[in-house]
């Protein structure tokens, strides 16, 4: 459908087509998170809420507080305790006490648990650029462009 | 960022960029998602499940299978018994026996849960309407075009 509003007057076919703009991201990112889901399962027997964890952690070398880590979760709060506890067990993730805050305790990942995140990280850039790959430079930048718009005045709502 | 890839050659470039699209769909669909189930929870007193159920139903006036509704979810398989039990109990739905088949059951909306619907959907639409309202219909529609293809591109992977 082409969209042609004159001036101010074509309010509801706009609204349309606004509403249509909000389901079509909807399945984009509910098509892409289900490839990653699975790659993530099918290569590195791993979760995306696990994947989550740890690149916040691959993020923050000084380490971050439990709390610190649910808030920047991208997706899923998924279970941040039981998370933690596994990688802690697998050698993936140490917790770090912290001088003068006997509550306090920072999670930070091991080397090992470094290496394991950037394998992955790596590979699900791979993912995503195969299956962007019919995205061409321009197409990529001009949706980046009007993401980050779209980004900015969303956030500003809050 | 200005992207600029000099020909092929440039591809390390543009799966960076390709991936940041990824990021920025997941925050946009997020931030999205996060308003409608405030605006659901505090005009309508419901969840986005639910919603999305009476969704389904309101497009099958012939009725759907439990299953089918299932199917047809765009966010959250929630829990598709329960909240048509709840649905049914509030004389919003009702199940209908299928002749000859004694284990399937339709489900349709009665006109009074076409009625709930229908202004939840109408509010729904102001709200996206309103959210996206610094987008005019250029940038709506140079977004649609591109998420369309996109999501051909992602569907056929599947």
């Amino acid at each position: 459908m082409t969209l042609k509003p004159v001036g101010k007057d074509d309010l509801p076919a706009l609204s349309k087509s606004r509403l249509r703009l909000w389901l079509k991201l909807l399945k984009a990112s509910s098509l892409l998170e289900e490839h990653v889901r699975r790659h993530l399962r099918e290569e590195f027997q791993t979760t995306l809420p696990r994947f989550d964890v740890m690149s916040a952690l691959s993020r923050s070398p000084e380490g971050l507080k439990m709390s610190q880590i649910s808030d920047k979760l991208r997706v899923s709060n998924g279970n941040v305790t039981g998370i933690v506890d596994r990688l802690t067990e697998e050698g993936l993730a140490l917790r770090v006490a912290v001088p003068g805050d006997r509550r306090a305790a920072l999670v930070v990942l091991t080397p090992k648990g470094q290496a394991a995140f950037a394998e992955q990280a790596a590979a699900h850039e791979s993912w995503i650029n195969g299956l962007l790959d019919r995205l061409d430079a321009d197409d990529v930048e001009g949706m980046n462009r009007r993401l980050d718009y779209l980004n900015d005045t969303l956030e500003e709502r809050d």
